[in-house]
């Protein structure tokens, strides 16, 4: 079996690597139907993030269950599953109040840019679907397993309600599934900061009502200025920078709340800023085992269709050039064929 | 009129002040039942945070109303009142969401220290009790103006519900009211860090079912002990320093909650841990008035009882000797008697 491996900086190679087995009785080994490439999966391609060694890349995931493990009893051979990039036993007492991403079993998902990929415990990470979906949903079922849940988690981070306002921070797929969740929590208003014309396009396609080109300084007087001079209640912060925290405080009402997503990189709070902003503050991994079965019900039924964040489609062996495309911004995320 | 007045790190004067008056209409001017010292009196009274010239101290009070403006309607001449160390008015949009201590309007209220306070936006920020209450429930009453709201704050902030386990950083009167909120609130078990003898023993008539005396990794350790691993569901941040930041973020399970109310002085947060350790995070000057009827009613009925963290009462012209006691850590909180 072939699969994304990565090297160093910018050194992506489709190459032989073992194939997946069983390994744990509560391991459960899938057939991937569509892989993709994240935004975090960026971060080491772009050396910022450093590895160890070479790494297989991947971990959003769906496809059909291929085998499972003696203990295995939720999922059986044949089922169309999706899981998250965090395997959790879905039992213990953080999972139960709904922090799956923090289990205290947790185990990291991946290598799933190839065409079989093992998730550890299975039963409390896979969730079925009620039949096997038809191709054209697989793109936005897939988008589950990571990108809009995480969008999901920082609007109901941010404490997105009927009638909000809202700002995202960022026009990545995360931002732009940001928009399409607050809309659908039913915020009345929502701001999307972006540059590029496509992603604006997709953010208007998504729901946003007004985009905002500027940063910085610029960025902070024109949501001010959009907001009546006070903050927008909700705020997603979608990149993980230190200028893209600064503008998402900064864009946050009194009171208002801020759910932060982006995995921070070199970002640091000042206390008393924080202290006399009053804000909320919350994010972190989003917990997307608690979402799957609401998300997936709202794939199957049409009302959301996340899998138009895919504006590059390749076949896997073509994977190199599915990062390359997403580094130099040329593309907003790449759906990988296996 | 003599008041207090801070001169520089240590000394603080009772000093001829010229009297307090209705500057504008929206103004009231209180004669004061009860003063006492802030917690938070303490960073400039040891010169943490400068003075730029000498300051009429105090901004916790209550009293009778003396004189109003010609624009007050809700208060008059005779009523008892109480109202927040920052005055609002309590109509615009951040006061409507409960945040009047980030009221687009808001003022300082200074020199509480003294027999006569003028307090701004008085109809936004007074609050009258329904009789002139009896003397023994002065302490209490005077507590909803800053300390006890606080403490309440803290524990609303970090989500405190019937059943749950908090922990409480801090064991200054901000800390210890927090306890008696938590309590109030219907924790289940309250865990109040503490290295003092008298104030441990206030922390356990106020509710704390366990204490920990450790500080550090010593303190990590033990909350984890007593946590079953997993840290509290709310905890409490009542100090303002980096130790005790890092003390409530280890202290949390992921999923829970931190209230934060200690002025934060030099505190910086590392986003990647924040991001990891899956807390909600909000704190801020406490919005008082938000909680000022349902206090006064509780202190009414007799349900709780702040007024017992005043070990110390001094006639107000020995407001020095107040600050001192509590500066060395004799006192928990000062009661200053115009």
């Amino acid at each position: 079996m072939r699969g994304a491996i990565l090297y160093g900086p910018r050194d992506v190679r489709f190459e032989e690597r073992e194939f997946p087995k069983v390994i744990k009785p509560t391991d459960a080994v899938i057939k991937i139907s569509d892989a993709c490439v994240c935004g975090s999966d960026l971060w080491p391609y772009r050396g910022i993030q450093p590895i160890a060694q070479p790494t297989p890349m991947g971990h959003e995931y769906c496809g059909i269950v291929e085998e499972v493990g003696s203990a295995v009893e939720s999922v059986k051979p044949g089922q169309f599953v999706i899981g998250s990039f965090f395997a959790s036993d879905n039992t213990c007492s953080t999972c139960e109040i709904g922090y799956q991403s923090s289990c205290q079993h947790r185990e990291l998902v991946g290598g799933a840019q190839a065409p079989f990929l093992r998730v550890p415990l299975a039963d409390g990470t896979l969730v079925t679907t009620p039949d096997t979906p038809s191709e054209d949903l697989i793109p936005s079922l897939l988008t589950l397993s990571d990108v809009m849940g995480t969008g999901w988690f920082a609007a109901d981070a941010a404490n997105v309600k009927p009638g909000s306002t809202v700002v995202v921070v960022g026009d990545g797929a995360v931002g732009l599934l940001g928009v399409l969740s607050a809309k659908q929590m039913g915020a009345r208003r929502i701001i999307a900061m972006s540059r590029h014309e496509s992603r604006q396009k997709l953010a208007r396609e998504f729901g946003a009502t007004d985009i905002v080109a500027e940063r910085g300084e610029n960025g902070v007087t024109r949501i001010n200025e959009l907001t009546n001079g006070i903050g927008a209640d909700s705020v997603l912060e979608c990149v993980g920078t230190q200028e893209s925290m600064r503008q998402a405080i900064s864009s946050t009402r009194p009171g208002g709340y801020i759910g932060f997503v982006g995995v921070p990189h070199g970002v640091e709070l000042n206390g008393e800023q924080l202290f006399f902003s009053h804000v909320h503050m919350h994010g972190g991994p989003a917990p997307v085992r608690r979402y799957l079965p609401e998300l997936i019900k709202l794939v199957l039924s049409g009302k959301i269709n996340p899998g138009k964040v895919f504006d590059l489609t390749l076949p896997l062996d073509r994977v190199a050039e599915g990062y390359r495309a997403m580094d130099e911004r040329r593309a907003i995320k790449t759906l990988l064929h296996p």
